[in-house]
């Protein structure tokens, strides 16, 4: 398989994973000190994407540093072939879950303005902000992964 | 370019097309057919969405159907790369809108059971369904693009 930045055991692909892991952990973060989040299904459904994708980031993140420190190569067919499925799985769950909480926000912030929620509002747009930077960074790491994948 | 089924100039690359096309045009009539989609940004930006959708994968389609008449082989590189393009901007608005219109559609129906508008509902449900199916079909195109380029 070829070598280029943002393949599996790169410091691009760690500094990736890094990224997605914090991104995520601050929509998290933003979205969970709100009063009201449980009571919207969207605002759940970005809780528990985001905390999918620190899982998997976060093992994947341990798996780059590991094959930098030990310069071993994670070229392996099976391998990237799992890596490619997980990340677009969890980059497409991102984007839906970004979205629909941006759907829910928008609605609050200005479609709706008997529904204003004051302070709560800029949390939302925080998270939702954090979630879609999250989901662009995974995309990132999911086209070289597909990329390095198809090109053998 | 190798040829397999979902490439340009074939049979399963203009019925997806087609049906992207379809499945578009029945959730924009179906949005379109509310009293008050444009009083919510997510919704109006489902049928944007949905709109550029179409010019899209009708001009696909016309050119798919002109190279399967003609016997014509469309794997030009630079051809490819702007339908790999085309196609992933496309998914991904359409992903996002869907999701952001489910958002805001769920809030409406199960978690404000005040806000609840009746027969409105149903047809958002209805042209939120038809986003997504319009979704799943444009991503399988937009793999097999983008699998068609990388594997050169």
């Amino acid at each position: 398989m070829k070598d280029f930045p943002g393949t599996p055991g790169t410091i691009t692909a760690l500094v990736l994973r890094v990224s997605q892991c914090l991104f995520a952990a601050c929509s998290i973060a933003s979205m969970a000190t709100t009063n009201n989040f449980f009571s919207v299904t969207a605002f759940c459904y970005l809780i528990a994407s985001m905390g999918l994708q620190i899982i998997w980031c976060s093992g994947l993140a341990f798996l780059d540093a590991y094959a930098l420190a030990k310069k071993k190569v994670l070229h392996n067919h099976v391998l990237v072939s799992l890596f490619v499925v997980g990340d677009w799985v969890t980059a497409t769950l991102s984007l839906a879950a970004a979205s629909a909480s941006a759907g829910v926000t928008m609605l609050y912030v200005a479609d709706v303005p008997s529904c204003r929620v004051g302070q709560e509002c800029l949390k939302y747009q925080i998270s939702v902000s954090f979630a879609f930077l999250s989901w662009i960074t995974i995309a990132m790491s999911s086209l070289l992964m597909f990329w390095l994948l198809a090109a053998g």
